[in-house]
């Protein structure tokens, strides 16, 4: 599976104004009301991600959630890793 | 704490639509889009419940929950069920 | 994909002693310590469940949780529920 | 509530293997045979983290957890974050 390019990873971020690139890939920030909706916001993530056996690195911070996708084994971001973004961002938000 | 008789019940229950009086307590149903915004509702809940140490039944069944309030130790539906109930409702759906 | 027989579903039952059989499937009991104890076992049994795209319906009780595997397009209990009861076997418990 | 100095940190950390020191507070690491695992680890401290309203930060990378206790008002770690540190070990590893 193909690579993202510096210049296609910039497009994307310019599409998708939640994420970024960054040196580790693809990192997308959420602030919520509290820890409960932050942690239940990650959870629904987690399981989208076992779906897809493909699981980004998380933090939460009380009621910050940051989500970093890249694709280990292909040494940089994909179309898997783009598309689990973009399911991110179809997730309702309050 | 105070039981609330059929007559509070019926109140409450007019009161918030998602609610009914059952035999067994106050009694929500709750339906999402799949599994993945059911089940992280659900982890919503339980958090707010172990927060409160008051924790309703729930059964999950795909995209449906229902909730089941009741305080054994007093016999019957009390302001603590209600106070949840209210505070479930008060979480935003999508 | 073929339902199991009343004999084949006893005998799955007798080999697996926390599952019995039921009129609405393959039903699996367990108690634990206390609420985050029971939540968080039913948390993995949700993330396994949406891997592999077959929920079972599941009931918490603060620390007791019941789950029901059955496949509804079948009509009745396949082999796609006694490998997910198996797998929830697998699953360590402290 | 008063901050350890770092004398009491350095033996709290001597006699609590799993975690050490940091400059941002008291951190520890948890591997765990896969990522669902480690997801329902994390979400039984988020239920413990949520009942205490002392929320540590949290990461997870697939099978690897790590946990960040400080109190931020107090500027420090303190006996709250060492006695949620304790109850984190006290939970029953497979």
């Amino acid at each position: 599976m193909g690579v993202l390019n510096d210049a296609e990873l910039a497009a994307f971020a310019a599409d998708h104004p939640g994420w970024s690139a960054g040196p580790s890939g693809l990192e997308g920030e959420f602030t919520f009301a509290d820890f409960t909706e932050a942690f239940s916001f990650m959870t629904r993530i987690a399981l989208m991600a076992e779906r897809a056996n493909h699981h980004p690195d998380m933090s939460i911070s009380w009621n910050r959630l940051t989500v970093r996708l890249v694709t280990h084994s292909a040494g940089g971001v994909t179309d898997t890793d783009t598309a689990l973004a973009v399911a991110i961002d179809r997730i309702p938000r309050p």
